[in-house]
């Protein structure tokens, strides 16, 4: 078989990165010629997992069409989220742990998502089921996907399958779960020295919701109010992003890992749909979501229901 | 859990049917309250496998919504080939071997796909991987389901895994794969007594093609001459239901299964893209499909490749 790019979304976090790079090594074992790629830049946390256990930075790509005529992805499936010229090269594979939605192919493939918390769970799976073993620096590097997706276990869409997983990869790469997690976390959360607009962009997805495109990004913090009190600057940044990509809304979520609540700056002439799905006011720009720490389960479901209605 | 009910495509074939029976007995078994059902009649061919193991007949279904929140699909994922009210209930899982398009979830799911000839092929490694071990009439139907897919092996679709699941198969059910299976396709390719609206829709699906809707049947025969000797009403039948479901493109493929190669009568306003998409005339509305036995493999993603370019 000719060779095979292997990616997460764009705007990469650690589960896109670090399964990219596991799915890889599990292929190149059973004999596919495979590369892990990036589609963004990489966040702090990410940074500190591929130091800590001496794994090599993926290439970052704009484009796979050039190089590669097949492709697998990783911790995504919806076209905006993927490469640029996803519909210029087949998609061999999917391996995600999201909904499904604007994806199509022509072909049958090979799709597996569970819902789990981290794709790399389910890579752990697929290292098992193919009787290959996983490497010490490739368990580091999964624990700190699975750590990374599940806030160190806290999130509302970790599963029992994520922690006992965890606790596998942990022993294999010989690190303590909670205290190397935390040390993880706390470098993807020091924002200090980020500008505006990489923060708004480091962790951001568009999604398709019924005839709406709407943004939202999230920014894990140890302290919340650092990153609010550069709320002006936030706010233009985002007003920017809405004109130039044209959406209706634009959701950014500061996560407080430390107390599993959320605070979110909101833009867009959507704006209501958020107050309503959450029943609490928006109050100067600002939602406080009491207890959501989860994009996938508590932001984009309930949205998207919201929008569809909208749309009918 | 509360009840699931598990289901193939409209216009069931033997896979549609026999896998919602398997996966329903396997979830039982993992003790989840589900049955089997199905969204149309049954087609000859499956009416004798499902005598030959003595398998009870899964209950025709019109709606889910009315009785169940949740559904598993089986053998399908295109929400036109599903059950009319797929956006009323949650999906659950899928299990299937298809293409995905026109799939869309709020949620994440289970969601498996394997690029292989038959949605059994992987019931038959779901059992292992749970390991409970397929009872004896349950195999008969899943070998049945492979035999279908796969014309008795003869398929492009076909793989290693397929030919390899089915002699487990065989083996549990205690029949000769090769004498059971050419006698069900007999069973399915004597159509004398079908009328021609029952021709057409026996296993037809609706695709979405780009901005265009094309509707593809087909069935075995052995005497292919048989039904085309039936042309002028199955021309108007056609014509008809492109009428009422505002198709651009109806084929209708009669594939030879001892000579494996196919003869389709074309119908509609995009007749052309058939002409384009095997480099071969039209006619007297017939067109020769050398070599050509597999809808999923031959027919549907040559026809995509053309009425995607058209969309654009």
């Amino acid at each position: 078989m000719s060779k095979v790019l292997i990616f997460g979304h764009k705007n990469p976090d650690t589960d896109s990165i670090c399964s990219a790079i596991a799915y890889a090594a599990l292929k190149k074992e059973l004999g596919v010629d495979a590369e892990p790629v990036r589609l963004g830049g990489l966040n702090g946390e990410t940074e500190y997992a591929l130091k800590q256990f001496g794994a090599e930075l993926p290439r970052l790509i704009k484009k796979a069409a050039p190089e590669v005529e097949q492709v697998i992805l990783v911790d995504h499936n919806e076209r905006q989220q993927s490469v640029d010229d996803i519909d210029a090269v087949r998609i061999l594979e999917v391996i995600d742990h999201h909904r499904i939605a604007n994806f199509e192919t022509s072909d049958p493939l090979y799709y597996r998502a569970e819902p789990v918390g981290c794709t790399a769970t389910i890579l752990n799976k697929m290292y098992k089921e193919n009787g290959v073993a996983v490497p010490k620096n490739v368990a580091g590097l999964m624990l700190s996907a699975i750590i990374s997706d599940s806030l160190l276990f806290k999130s509302p869409t970790c599963t029992e399958e994520d922690i006992k997983a965890a606790q596998e990869l942990a022993e294999i790469a010989g690190v303590n779960a909670e205290e190397y997690g935390l040390a993880m976390l706390k470098a993807g959360a020091d924002l200090s020295g980020e500008t505006t607009e990489t923060l708004i962009s480091l962790d951001s997805k568009v999604f398709a919701m019924g005839n709406y495109q709407v943004e939202v990004a999230q920014v894990n913090a140890i302290d919340v109010l650092d990153i609010l009190a550069r709320k002006e600057e936030i706010e233009e940044a985002l007003q920017r992003t809405i004109a130039e990509k044209e959406l209706d809304l634009f959701l950014f979520v500061v996560t407080d890992i430390l107390n599993s609540n959320s605070v979110a700056i909101v833009a867009g002439q959507e704006a209501a749909v958020v107050e309503k799905a959450y029943n609490t006011p928006i109050s100067d720009r600002t939602i406080v979501l009491e207890g959501v720490v989860s994009r996938k389960k508590q932001i984009i479901p309930v949205l998207t229901d919201i929008f569809q209605e909208m749309s009918q």
